[in-house]
């Protein structure tokens, strides 16, 4: 199965931040399904618009959107209360704590959730050291976070490993790494997910989509086994059941065909 | 640069082949300004509708399209003689011959070919024992030919490999080997160029547009410096731009965002 999350509500867009501080239940029952609808399996939630007001904001998210779908969530934080608080109000099977890195506090901060609530967890290629930018830099903090992770008892059948991105127009020659770091650590960590929140890439050039797409397809190639992405963003789950097909991750093409009399493909 | 091969020009196609045996220039001119408005920066000429006609098709195809546009020509023929009489009407620089395999009996009669009026070549990575779908085979074949072709004073910046591509529809699970040949490719012989005539990746499904685009990033992304595509076919030359962005061999999408600048994206 490959894993979907929706990233759509998120409270650092001032939009969507907006309407949960008005606590416009209707609004974020839409974009939930949205994203159900559009083949989301997990539903992502960051409810990191001001640190002040986190945790009754996580909190209301869950409460809101638990009922409007049965998807499990994406605990999208760096506050362990907020993860906390979410967590006791919905941990249904598949839920994932988004993220831990190869920081030291972070690690200790949140890993005790993870065993806790027995969640999975996204785990990001950077450390105290900071966000490398190349292969060796990116692999050496996987290799050290599989590690520390396993020393905890959590399986990495519950870890999903993300190589951060930066912007392509800021950062050229970055991508390679990234697809290169995703070969290896599918190689070395079989067992492992591969997600990426993709989006980045395409920051400040026009017509985004065009980039996301490109990208989504190379990544599928490289080995990723789940994405964080919009999936209502034009193209982006077209792109997917297409890649897949090329790939034979979709023998004889059976997802695509099916897509394709349901009429969901461009 | 980045080498585009259009193929619409190809007498296998029914429709194109009527038109050519009717000697219609205007619509093949049609044809080729069309893929030069695209980006193309050859144009294919195959003239395989009937053997006993070939010869004769492609001086009339080389003669013509010769008078729409200054781009160098693909002779696409394993006829010799189709060859060497489009050669002696136009052999521009960046002039390619398509192609050569493994097979002995087609590489003694084409090297000469390409040894004298020292032309680029596209060696398909197929032999006398046929095509292989495994990731070895094709290196096997590459290396072999790599081999043949220097010893006959061949660089291999002449030369175009491609790592012919079956139906994903009735080969599932071939694209990883030929993207894995591709990089193994482009590290053994890096002053080689690597193509693929990929749009048989999509054979049998609906809107094949969908996977080719998504094969396109992958090969770009993979190592391939050229591709034997129809640049016209909708969103073909934007993944390219958009996929040269990603991997940074668009500095800064200088290119990407002179395409948006001029319209020509999606």
């Amino acid at each position: 199965m490959f894993t979907i999350i929706g990233e759509r509500i998120n409270m650092t867009r001032k939009k969507i931040r907006e309407e949960i501080w008005a606590r416009n239940a209707d609004f974020v029952a839409r974009e939930a399904q949205k994203q159900v609808k559009a083949g989301a399996t997990h539903i992502d939630l960051n409810a990191g618009g001001d640190p002040s007001k986190e945790v009754g904001d996580m909190v209301w998210l869950t409460e809101t959107v638990s009922q409007i779908t049965e998807l499990p969530f994406v605990f999208d934080s760096a506050n362990p209360a907020a993860l906390k608080e979410g967590l006791e109000r919905c941990n249904r099977p598949g839920t994932i704590i988004n993220s831990i890195t190869g920081e030291q506090d972070r690690l200790e901060r949140i890993v005790p959730l993870v065993q806790e609530y027995n969640t999975g967890v996204v785990a990001l290629t950077m450390d105290d050291s900071g966000m490398p930018e190349d292969f060796e830099g990116r692999v050496t903090i996987t290799r050290n976070l599989a590690k520390k992770l396993q020393d905890a008892g959590i399986a990495l059948d519950r870890v999903y490993f993300d190589h951060l991105v930066r912007p392509a127009s800021t950062n050229p020659g970055q991508a390679p790494h990234i697809l290169d770091a995703i070969r290896t650590t599918r190689t070395e960590f079989p067992e492992a997910h591969i997600v990426l929140g993709l989006s980045n890439i395409s920051f400040g050039v026009p017509r985004r989509n065009n980039l996301n797409r490109a990208f989504l397809a190379m990544l599928v190639a490289a080995g990723c086994d789940g994405m964080i992405i919009d999936p209502c963003e034009p193209g982006m789950m077209n792109t997917l059941v297409s890649a897949r097909a090329v790939l034979g991750l979709d023998e004889y093409c059976m997802a695509y065909l099916t897509a394709y009399r349901g009429g969901k493909l461009e």
